[in-house]
C-alpha cells in the first residue's frame, strides 16, 4: 500500500497526481547545514519540464517549486523539507473518456483491480508526472553529493535505432540537446527518427545511462541491500523502465571469466581496476571506479493509432487515444534517473557512516 | 550496514558465512497455520546443494536444515521461524593464502574498504553460500504461494553461447538436468560447452529466467514499491547478477509503441492481454498474466588461470586461485532466483490485503 | 535523523515548523474507498485550535486544512493523501530574543547540540504546533475506525490538584468544556485553579486519558511490536508527556497477583474479563475489553517569572520569557493523544490482516 | 505480524519459544571491529538465569550462549551476529493441562484470538523466556556503549511495599543481592516480604529503574523518534511492564512550571542543568545529564491460588496453576531493562552520525 517512501536515512516521501491540486515531496533526514534555496531545485525541475521541444508533450507546465519547511536562514535545519509544485495546466476534459476503458500499456486496469476504482484524469498517481517529486527531492541529494566531490550524470544512450557515440562523450550536449544525448550528431538523427514516428502516430523506446563518478569504495551493504540491487530498484521504479543493467550488464551472460574479471593494479599508490566490466560495484559494494547503470525504456504507451481493448462494461472495443503525450519518454526521464541514482547513493553513504566501530567511537570522543 | 533483512510483512533475516559454524534465516511474519516440516525446506536446499554434478563445485555439503522455532504441532504459529544449517565441509586452509590479496571479480577489496578487514575464509559473508539462507526461507514462501494456486518456476535460459529452446518448454527437465534447462538437448550441448571451458581453466556466464503463474491482478504498489522494482532488487541482490529484465526487457528500447503495447480482450468474461510484452506488470502492479523476469549472471570470478592483482602490502602481483569452485553459477542459482521471486511476490500479496477499505471493514465485521 | 514518519502500513509523515510557511502531513497507505473531505479533518483541528478560551494561548490561528492529493470523487484512492495548513499568525519578532539563549524546559539547547543551530522562531520544529499535523492525519484514522465500530475518546483526567470525577463520566463535557474534562464541576474548579496559576505567572501540569472501545481481541504483535509498547511510544512522542500508563499502570508495582489478575468469564457466550486491571491488553495483544492509556503531562515550560539560564556566548543570565503561551498544555493535547492512539491502533489492525493463513488464502480465492 | 525486530541501524531480530529447541537473536548492523566473545554475552545472560535464589523459579537452565556467525579472529565483521541458546530444561508435561483454558493475566486468550491456536508449552513465544534473546543482543550494545564511556545501569527500586533507599546508592549490591536492589537493607526486607507472599501462594509487583550516564547531548530525533518515546516503547515491550516514566514521570502532572523547569548553568565552561526533573531529555533529544527511566511491573500472573476462568469448550471453570514460576518478575527483568535501554540508545547514536552535514562531508573527505 504505502509505496511512496524511498530511503532509510535520507527518506523521501512523494505525493500528488497528474491532475490534482499539486505534487510534492517531503525529505526527512537531510543533514543540517546545507545551503538550499528554490533555485537549486528549480534547475533540475526545468530539465524535466514539458513543452520545451518538438519531441515532448505540448502541455505547458511552469512547475515552480515552493519550499514550505525545513530551511532556516538559507540552510537545512535537519527537520523535514517539504517541497510543493502546484498544477496549473490540467485540462481534465481531455481525459473524461478514458474513465470507461483500459488503455493498453497503461496502469488503468491494474489500478482498478487493486483499488476498485481510479483517478483517471491523466493517469492520476500512475502518471509520469509523479516523477516531478522525485526530481525535486533528488536535486537536494545531488547538491549534497556535489559537496563531497561526487558527480551523477545521466544521459540518453539510444532512441529507437539511433545510438549515441559515447567514444566522444560531449557532456554539455546532454543539457543542450532536445534528446539529452551526449552526441549532437546522434541528437539530430534521433529527432528525424522521432518525427518520422510521430507522423505515423507512433511512439519510440530508448535507452538511458547514468555514470556516478568520485564515489569512494566501500559504499553499499551486503546481501539484500547491495548498492546495485538498490539502484536496480530505484531505476526500475521509474514508470516505463523494463530492464536495468550494471556495468557490462546483459553481455556478461555470454562471456568467459577471463574476459569479464577486472584485474587490480596500482595507480599513484591507489588500488584501481584495469577495466570496469563490473560497473563500479563488487559484492554489492562500490569499488571506487565509475558506477555505471543502464535502463531500457519502453515506447510511450499513449499512441494515436486505433487500438483494441476492453471497457468497464465488459465489451471489446476499439479506441483512439487523445491528449498530449510525449512520443518518447527518455529525454525528460534522464534527469529522473539521475535523481533516483543520487538518492540511492546518498542514502547508502549515510548508512555507511557506522560501518567501522573505530569511526563511531572517534565521532563521539570528539 | 544492516543489509540482511528482506520484506515488510513476511520479513526474512539471514546470517552466516561460508566457513563459519552455520548459516540460517529467521522468518518473522509468516501467517499462522501453515503445515511445515523440515522436508518442505530440504527439497529446495537440495536443488542448490553442491557436488551433485560434474559442473558444480566438488565441495560436498549435506546442508541439512533444522527448524529451531515457530512450529507447533506441525504448523506455523505466527511467531519467528528460525532455520539453521550447520557447516560441515569447511577446508579453511584452502583459503589462507587469499587473506593477503584481492581476487579480481570478488568482494575482497570492497569488504576491506568498508569494514577495515574481512573474513576471508571462502569469501565469508560475500560467498555464494549465503544464498542457502534465502532458499531455506523462500521454500516457505513457495509453499504458501502454492496453497493459493500460484506457481513460481525458474530455469536456465542460456549458458555461454548455448540457448535453451523455450518453444518446447520441458518443465521436468529443469529439475532433472545438471544445467536446470527446460530443454534436454540444450543441456547436453551446455555441458560440453562447460567442459570445454573447464579444460581451459575458465568459467562461463549465463542467463536465467523465472515465470510466476496464477498471480492475481492488483499486486504491487505504486511509485517506489512497484512489483517489478522489488523483483529487480530481489534478483539483482543475488551475487553475480548484472542485469534484470521484465517481460521483453532490453528489447523495448528499440521498439515502436505499436509493437510494444499489449491489447486487452475478453476470454470467458475475463479481461486478458492478447500479448505479454509487459511481462505481467503494468504501472508496477500485476495484471493477471504471467510474470516474467530474466537475470544475466556473470561467469564465476574464481578462475584457475593466472591473474593480475594487488596485495594488502600494496604490491602488484600475479595470482593463481585454488579452491573448489563452480565453473558456472547458474544451475545452482536458479532455485535462488525462484525463492527471491517468491519472497517478493508473497510480501506484496500480504501488503495488498489492506488496499480496499471495504475488505478491511468486512474482515473485522466477521 | 528521519523522525517524522509513523506507522508501517498506514504511514504518516509530518512536516512544518511553528513559524514556517505551513505545516502538513502525508498519509501513505490509506485504504481506498473512504469518503473523505476537508470538513472531516477540520473538526478535529478545531479541537486543538488556539485562542478558544481564557486558558489557551491568545495566538489566533484559523488552521484551515487543504487536501492536496489522494482523493477522487470524494473518496480516498489508496495513494498518498497530502494535507496542508498554512501558517497565518506568525509574529516572529516575539521570538527574536530567544535566539541567543536556552529556555529551561525547552528543546533549544538539545537542537543546537544536535544540529549545530536551530530555527528559533516559536520553537521551530520542536513547537507544540507540530502536533497539528498529527491531528490532521489522525482524523482520517479515526474516521476509518468509526466505520469498524471502534471509538477512540481522550479527555483530561486532572489539572494540577483538580481531578475529574470519572464515576459520572460526562462524554459531552469533553468537547464542551474548556478543559476537556468529562466532568463539568471539575472543569469549573480547574479553570479557577489555572487562573490562580496564571496570576502568579506560572503554568500547570496535568493528566489525560484515552479509552478505545470496540476493538476486537487479537490486535497487536508479539515481542517488540506489542500494542501497548506502540501506544506508549505514540503517546510519549507528544512533547511534554513524561509518563505513560496502561490500565492500572503504576499501581501494579505495589500489588499482589491475586488483586491484579483479571478473571475470565462468559457473557452471552463471549469470553470477557471480570475486571480490567490490564487495560485491554494481554501479552501485547488486545483482549477485547476497553483499552485504557494514561499520560502525565508536564507544566508548560514557558513561564513568565524570571529564570536562570545560559546564553550562546557562554554566560549565565536571567531571562523573562515573553510570547503567547498556554498556561497548560492538556486541553489542546487531548485530541492529539486521541489521534496518536487511533493511528497506532489502525496500523496494528491493518498489519493483523495477515495473521492467519486461512484468511489470506480465502482473500485470494475470492 | 512481524514483531520480533528492533532498531534501525543496529537491528536485532529475536526468535524462540519457552519450550522449543532453542532461542536466539540475530544482530545486523553491528559496526565492524568490536572484540567480542561468548563470555562477553554470557555474563549478562547469567544475570537473568533462573534458579539462582529462593525468589526465582526453580527451573534450572544453564542458558549457554553460542556465537554462530559475524565474528572473525575475535572481532565483529560488520555482518550478522547470530546468537543461540539451546533449551535444556523443558518439562512439557507441566503445561499440557493449560492447553485447554485461558490463564488470567497471561496471553493465552489473545494469542488464540490472533492466530487461531497457540504453542501452550510454557507460554510459547509469550513467555518471559523470550527476553533471553534481548539480553544476548543487548550485551553487545552495552559493550559498544562502554567503549564510548557510556554506562547503562538498571536496578530494582521497589518490591511490593518495600522501597530501596536510593540516597545511599550501593551499585555493587545490584549484582550481589537476590532482588537487584542498590540497598542491602531493603533487599533483606524485600526477601521477607516475598517469602510471605509465597506462603500465601501469591505473587508481587515492583518497580525498576535505569540510569544512563555519560550520554552526550544531541541524541534522539524530533517528533515520532524521540529518544524518550523509543525508550518507552523498548521498556513497555517487556512483558509485565504496565507504566513507564521518564525523569520525574507521573509527578509532573500535579506540578507548577516553576517547580518543574530545570535551570541551566555553567560548570567548568560546560552547559549543565541545575536539576534533572526532565530525566535527561528535552524535546526528545538527550541533554547531557543522566537519562532516567522507570518501569512499573505487574505481579507474576501465575499464582497458585484458585482462579476463575473459561476453557476452550466455552465453560466457566476454576483452575489451579502448577509449574515453576517466579513470585516476582523484577530481579531477573532488571538486566532486560538495561539491555533494552542500551539497544535504544546505541541505535539512536548510530542514526545521529548523519545529523550535521559538515560531519558527513568531513568523514568522506578523509
Amino acid at each position: 500500500m504505502a509505496g511512496s517512501t524511498f530511503g532509510t536515512i535520507f527518506k523521501v516521501t512523494t505525493w500528488g497526481e497528474s491532475h490534482g491540486k499539486a505534487l510534492g515531496a517531503v525529505i526527512d533526514g537531510c543533514p543540517a547545514g546545507l545551503p538550499l534555496c528554490e533555485e537549486d531545485i528549480q534547475k533540475y525541475l526545468d530539465r524535466r519540464k514539458p513543452g520545451t521541444s518538438s519531441i515532448t508533450t505540448p502541455r505547458k507546465e511552469e512547475d515552480i517549486v515552493e519550499i514550505l519547511s525545513g530551511i532556516f536562514e538559507g540552510k537545512t535545519t535537519g527537520t523535514p523539507i517539504s517541497l510543493m509544485v502546484r498544477n496549473t495546466s490540467q485540462i481534465s476534459k481531455d481525459y473524461s473518456e478514458i474513465a470507461s476503458y483500459y488503455r493498453p500499456g497503461h496502469a488503468d486496469y491494474t489500478y482498478d483491480q487493486k483499488y476498485g476504482f481510479r483517478d483517471y484524469r491523466g493517469g492520476g498517481r500512475s502518471s509520469g508526472r509523479e516523477t516531478l517529486s522525485r526530481v525535486a527531492a533528488g536535486a537536494v541529494a545531488c547538491k549534497i553529493l556535489e559537496q563531497m566531490g561526487i558527480s551523477v550524470c545521466a544521459y540518453t544512450r539510444s532512441i529507437g535505432a539511433i545510438q549515441a557515440d559515447l567514444s566522444h562523450f560531449d557532456r554539455t550536449a546532454i543539457l543542450e540537446t532536445a534528446t539529452a544525448m551526449p552526441d549532437r550528431k546522434a541528437d539530430d538523427a534521433a529527432i528525424s527518427y522521432l518525427e518520422g514516428a510521430k507522423k505515423q502516430s507512433n511512439s519510440v523506446g530508448g535507452c538511458m545511462e547514468c555514470r556516478i563518478e568520485g564515489l569512494p569504495a566501500g559504499i553499499g551493504d551486503p546481501v539484500f541491500e547491495k548498492l546495485d540491487a538498490n539502484l536496480a530498484k530505484a531505476v526500475m521504479s521509474i514508470g516505463a523502465v523494463k530492464a536495468v543493467e550494471i556495468g557490462d550488464g546483459c553481455k556478461v551472460s555470454s562471456r568467459f571469466g577471463t574476459d569479464n574479471n577486472d584485474a587490480f593494479h596500482l595507480e599513484g599508490g591507489k588500488v584501481v581496476k584495469t577495466t570496469n566490466h563490473a560497473g563500479g560495484v563488487l559484492g554489492g559494494i562500490s569499488d571506487g571506479s565509475t558506477l555505471l547503470i543502464r535502463a531500457h525504456v519502453k515506447p510511450t504507451p499513449s499512441i494515436y493509432t486505433t487500438q483494441e481493448t476492453v471497457n468497464k462494461s465488459g465489451e471489446e472495443i476499439n479506441i483512439n487515444i487523445k491528449g498530449r503525450h510525449d512520443p518518447i519518454v527518455i529525454p525528460r526521464a534522464v534527469v529522473v534517473m539521475e535523481c533516483m541514482a543520487a538518492l540511492t547513493v546518498l542514502d547508502a553513504m549515510l548508512i555507511n557512516l557506522s560501518a567501522k566501530l573505530e569511526n563511531v567511537v572517534e565521532f563521539y570522543r570528539k
